[in-house]
């Protein structure tokens, strides 16, 4: 388990706001809840105002299958260029999913996507990440907030 | 000006999301973009998967008078208990109209509102907050991830 600090944090999103800023995005969406803190700053660091979210979680089916359940209620009437932001590529189930229901909602807006961390296997590659994803990443918005004894 | 670091930041969460603690939300908003890193912070600390946000944009409009864009597209179908988070209440003008705009959708829910800082002028005073704001509150998220050169 490897963890992520603020620090790294920091230092990421300078070089990952410039691997994105070819892209030209008008706006950012954040994927909850991992991709909302990145999500703001990317928005900062790139100067884009329009700054919104879907909730994504997978879930397990009747059936034991993993389902996801997507709640997308995004207002894209001023949007061209839309990057979709998560902290950790894993599976790659959710981009899987969600890009080609956005593609087909939105025909007329371009996508990219963005994360921190991918894993080489996960079934969609993000446009932009910085690193490859072996361990298990203990990132620091899920761990700096509990109580120390609740850990 | 005061710099609000991210070391601030965690020990804040943790007595905030104390704080908030009894009102049971189920539901966190972020106001964007200023709520967007410490609503997914408390959403972490209280344990609550519901995060959305809300997009919230002063301007000046013909007439030269501060109006407010809300961009609201919240699914708030499995909500009861909603808690609206912002970094600061300044003029409380946000706080002001969202409010009873949401209450007026959504009259069977119940909402709240935090933040981290307000201002003791503030048109309304949030439910749950930490500190006074007098000086201009520079927050990390505003200032760690723009290059040295461009500050």
């Amino acid at each position: 388990m490897i963890y992520y600090s603020y620090e790294n944090f920091k230092a990421d999103i300078r070089e990952l706001s410039d691997k994105c800023k070819g892209f030209n995005a008008d706006t950012i969406v954040a994927i909850t809840r991992g991709g909302m803190t990145m999500s703001h700053a990317l928005s900062m660091a790139l100067n884009i105002r329009n700054l919104q979210s879907i909730r994504c979680e997978s879930y397990d089916d009747d059936t034991q299958r993993e389902s996801l359940f997507i709640q997308e209620e995004c207002d894209f009437t001023q949007s061209k260029r839309v990057l979709i932001a998560d902290d950790i590529v894993d599976s790659g189930k959710t981009l899987h999913v969600l890009i080609p229901v956005l593609q087909k909602r939105y025909p007329a807006i371009l996508f990219a996507t963005v994360s921190l961390f991918t894993k080489p296997t996960a079934l969609v590659q993000p446009n932009y990440s910085l690193h490859e994803a072996h361990d298990w990443i203990d990132f620091f918005w899920e761990r700096d907030f509990l109580k120390p004894d609740s850990l």
